[in-house]
């Protein structure tokens, strides 16, 4: 069966700032030295699976110029623009609908824009296991990750590990983000698994459950697929697609279905979630400092800087997180990234947008 | 008798890098939100005792557009460039064969160009009485400041309370930087005071004084006066002036002269001799933020932010000293600003003479 992909890109990542920015957000930044961004890494590696041709990017009005620039070599009507945000479960669907009006059915790979993967092959040919494991009628499997340390703030998988076939295992259920406590006994059971936001399906089987889980959702979906390749597709996407519910694919399908599966990951996965990532997934130099660009350091450490061009000199300091643009430059401690959220609701308040 | 003063404008300060620069140091930077630069202030701040007729600028070839552009208002002429640095002594005394040659004799103020004064009509009070005494001959007068804390940063003044006459003392000796201990006892005997390195003099005074204990730079210095006036001053100043012995006036004149006299000044003097001055000379705010520029802060406190234009956004982050220009940024512990040589000293090092 054909294989496709489809690739969030919507998101409006706060995390980043001030390198992403609304016009800008996290999936359309490099953060490697190797210059590519994020979503040009995610279509890349799955090049020895889904074609160009094959690649779908969910995403939303004022990225469509930059999706285009940024993947020039995929097919332009590929790329779909979400009237506005309306959370996973309605873009999932969306793209089910259209590539079974397209194919009749296919696996689809359904996958974040603005996550790193260390070990590709491991990707690859997990993601090659996982679509062997949803071509059997109904099944929806997700990717877990072997978690390496108690982390509270992502989701949980919890996975029967004596139920396994060939590697997939049945799911028991998916848990909210754990506190600390909770998340130290998940990592002991070794039943758990980090819910890394990666689904294989048919579109066929995703619809199933939609169908039977989410009927409006189903209902308003129909209505827009019967448009697709006409000329009426956008009126009709732009005037139906804000009407469907709000609601994310974890909540409004996977925690009810049945014939939830998981494979547990383990291909070096990093989701990228704040600046601190960055130390992780670049060079550090003797002093613990992650330092990308024309930076000076004296006395100083365990620092992480990102630099725009101008000469940084940092004297004695530690801890911190550094972030030049060219209108904006964060001095962060280490230990409050999870406030940069603070700073854009200052700035919101004092109506500087300009700045977001 | 004519009240002449003479302003050194030559040095090249570094502590307040990257604001300042070899090719725009600290007496040309504004670092209070006045905006005026700190020579235009010493200018300024003489008005009531000194027409700008009779102000000179002693500095060098590289800052006379500098001078120019910054006071308008002062004769050209009155516009002196060292060809090299040579120290105080060499200054002083051409400044003073210099007036001498134009006045025949005159009161001459000798101050330093990058000096806050908090309280001026003290310090004029103060000056207007140095000038009464410095008309008796041979007379050689210090402003010396009221220690208010253990400073081991100055040279200290000693003299003798009980020789007063009209406020004016007699000084027993210079000495050098104490250390902590020491500055302590100077403290707490009260008969010493911080040396400001502010002199008034009668020009025939300080020439009498450099003809006793500096010949060779006396006659030196007859040489380039003679030519005061004609087409060869330039060529002349040029060539002897680097001839000159380079020696400061208080090792070469005020450590072996008689007639030295100090007034205690109580005005608010300020050297702004780092970064961490301008907490002191500025408002900060209720975080004990000094915050020059669009800055925001969050969890921040006892931090010192010169911006430059672009917004900062800090969270989470004290004690910094964090100073933003067009080409380079600082990120300094409060602890280490007399480090910020070390930067400049790499940055030489790597031939980026563009930022030094």
């Amino acid at each position: 069966m054909r294989l496709t992909a489809v690739i969030m890109a919507g998101g409006v990542g706060e995390r980043f700032w001030p390198k992403s920015r609304q016009s800008c957000p996290k999936q359309f930044l490099s953060l490697t030295s190797d210059g590519e961004t994020m979503i040009q890494k995610t279509v890349k590696r799955l090049a020895p699976l889904v074609s160009q041709k094959d690649i779908y990017i969910i995403t939303n009005e004022h990225y469509l110029s930059l999706v285009h620039e940024q993947l020039p070599d995929l097919p332009p009507e590929n790329v779909i623009a979400e009237p506005c945000p309306r959370n996973t479960a309605p873009a999932i669907g969306l793209a089910a609908s259209l590539i079974q009006k397209k194919y009749q059915d296919a696996v689809m790979f359904f996958l974040p824009s603005d996550h790193l993967i260390h070990h590709e092959k491991n990707y690859i040919d997990t993601l090659r296991k996982a679509s062997q494991a949803a071509l059997q009628d109904k099944n929806l499997i997700t990717l877990g990750i072997t978690p390496t340390y108690p982390e509270t703030g992502y989701g949980y998988i919890k996975y029967q590990q004596n139920g396994a076939q060939d590697g997939v295992y049945p799911v028991e259920c998916f848990v909210e983000k754990p506190d600390l406590q909770t998340a130290e006994s998940y990592l002991k059971s070794g039943n758990y698994l980090w819910n890394s936001g990666m689904f294989i399906w048919k579109a066929s089987s995703i619809l199933h459950s939609i169908k039977k889980y989410m009927p409006e959702l189903y209902q308003g979906l129909q209505i827009i697929a019967d448009a697709y390749g006409t000329e009426e597709f956008h009126s009709v996407l732009n005037q139906k697609f804000p009407e469907l519910p709000s609601e994310s694919i974890d909540f409004g399908v996977m925690e009810k279905a049945n014939h939830i599966f998981t494979i547990p990951g383990d291909f070096g996965w990093d989701d990228v979630g704040s600046w601190l990532a960055l130390e992780r997934i670049n060079q550090t130099d003797e002093n613990q400092n992650m330092l990308d660009g024309d930076i000076l350091t004296i006395d100083s450490h365990n620092c992480t800087v990102a630099g725009n061009g101008r000469m940084i000199a940092m004297l004695g300091v530690q801890d911190l997180v550094i972030v030049d643009t060219d209108d904006a430059l964060l001095i962060c401690n280490k230990n409050q990234t999870q406030d940069i959220k603070k700073i854009l609701a200052e700035l919101k308040a004092e109506h500087k947008s300009e700045l977001l």
